[in-house]
């Protein structure tokens, strides 16, 4: 792939990531929204926002990439003849979003037979976005600008672990990441996506969920990739179908991490 | 007191806020905090920040409300001849702080010997603020201003409530909790002050946490009352010296999860 398709292929995410935004910001702390997720009828705001989220990316994608496939989390897969796939989440992080918080994102990954080669995040609200890949590793916010690059933590006393949930998926999965969280300097919880961008932005160390789909990971892989940082299952094989996930900010923090988590995985 | 004093104290808080936004960005995802929080020489980027701000939102003072006492974490009391005391706690929330977590938060409370009568909850970061009294309930952020109002969840099955921690205080303490969060529809974690924030927006209807300073909770009890809600402790009584702490978005809703607490709050 030659700098131009990458720079197309960018821009597109960007694109993408603009009509997601503008598409959801209406129903994100809407009257409707506060007052309750199912009214009369069976209108729900929040599967609203997200399929409108979701039709306007894939609007972006029919004019520019008609070629691509796409699997999105609201209206499935759609075959392609180039070999790349979106994968697309339009709301990541649904219960965040239903609160008011603005930890939830739009998720754009791309990927071809060889795994993820972009990932994009985006909070509207915050006007966040954070991108890797095609040899970029960015994030712009309302104070401007900058490279994203992960941290060199070179110990678990010394790492800071997010995670969605206190409650990570079985017994058996809690157990496991009970146990690297025993070990680890800070432990905070309820992050949605935000916390992946945190660790491409140098800002934590790691990120350890279960119970993952492929459109809830791709984005963050990308993007963590780019900052230099690496995403694996918990037994360090591929991510991208998501299940079992744990990203670090480096290989020698996941190394460790691993040690810990992959005899508790399900094999 | 009269609208003009109002306005001149809600003025005064805004240019307090500002100064202590500020004061604190510098500091908020720079690389010497996500390296390190404690550097050679014991310099600690968060104790920084956290002193910089209160020593900005004191000049503010010193120079506009010298009568005033003040209570502030990081530098303690300061006696006034006003009958009106400001209560600050520069970066609420320090471990979102480290984290680069944007719900960390300026909080500012006013009170006099009848209790809380102005607050504000401010996120630079983000450049949300939210405050609350002498008759204003309002919010900014980067999508423009609204009046604050709380939401009118009837039922705690309804009911969204947050936390910072996934444990809170002591085992009786963590019982208590438990024993209201199963009876709600949502539960969250990690928000540190912008969960109350939430509340007096309309978008969540229940915090419930324990430990808290004075300096933790005026801010929020001013934001919150101002938008029609409720915080007390877990028996029913004043929560602005902190303690054990719940807030709801109104007095129905309160009366329910009191039903559960008080019986478990520590007398």
């Amino acid at each position: 792939m030659d700098d131009a398709q990458g720079k197309e292929l960018l821009d597109t995410a960007h694109e993408m990531a603009d009509a997601a935004g503008t598409a959801i910001l209406p129903f994100f702390r809407s009257p409707m929204l506060a007052e309750d997720n199912k009214l009369a009828g069976g209108y729900d705001p929040v599967t609203e926002a997200d399929r409108a989220a979701e039709q306007a990316m894939r609007a972006v994608l029919a004019r520019r990439r008609p070629q691509d496939a796409i699997l999105g989390e609201e209206f499935g897969a759609k075959d392609g003849t180039s070999g790349l796939t979106w994968v697309l989440d339009p709301i990541d992080g649904t219960r965040g979003f239903v609160s008011g918080t603005p930890t939830w994102g739009v998720l754009i990954g791309l990927s071809d037979a060889d795994g993820v080669r972009m990932g994009m995040i985006d909070q509207p609200y915050t006007q966040e976005r954070f991108w890797g890949g095609f040899g970029a590793a960015q994030m712009r916010g309302p104070f401007g600008a900058r490279a994203l690059g992960t941290r060199q933590t070179a110990r678990l006393s010394d790492a800071i672990l997010f995670t969605t949930f206190p409650e990570v998926g079985t017994p058996d999965e809690r157990a496991a990441f009970q146990a690297v969280a025993g070990k680890v300097k800070l432990v905070r919880y309820g992050m949605d996506c935000y916390a992946y961008a945190l660790i491409a932005a140098g800002q934590i160390d790691l990120v350890i969920e279960s119970g993952l789909h492929s459109y809830d990971v791709q984005g963050p892989i990308g993007v963590i990739q780019g900052a230099g940082g690496i995403v694996t299952n918990w037994q360090g094989g591929p991510a991208h179908m998501g299940g079992q996930v744990i990203a670090a900010s480096n290989a020698v923090l996941h190394a460790q991490a691993l040690d810990i988590l992959a005899p508790m995985a399900k094999s």
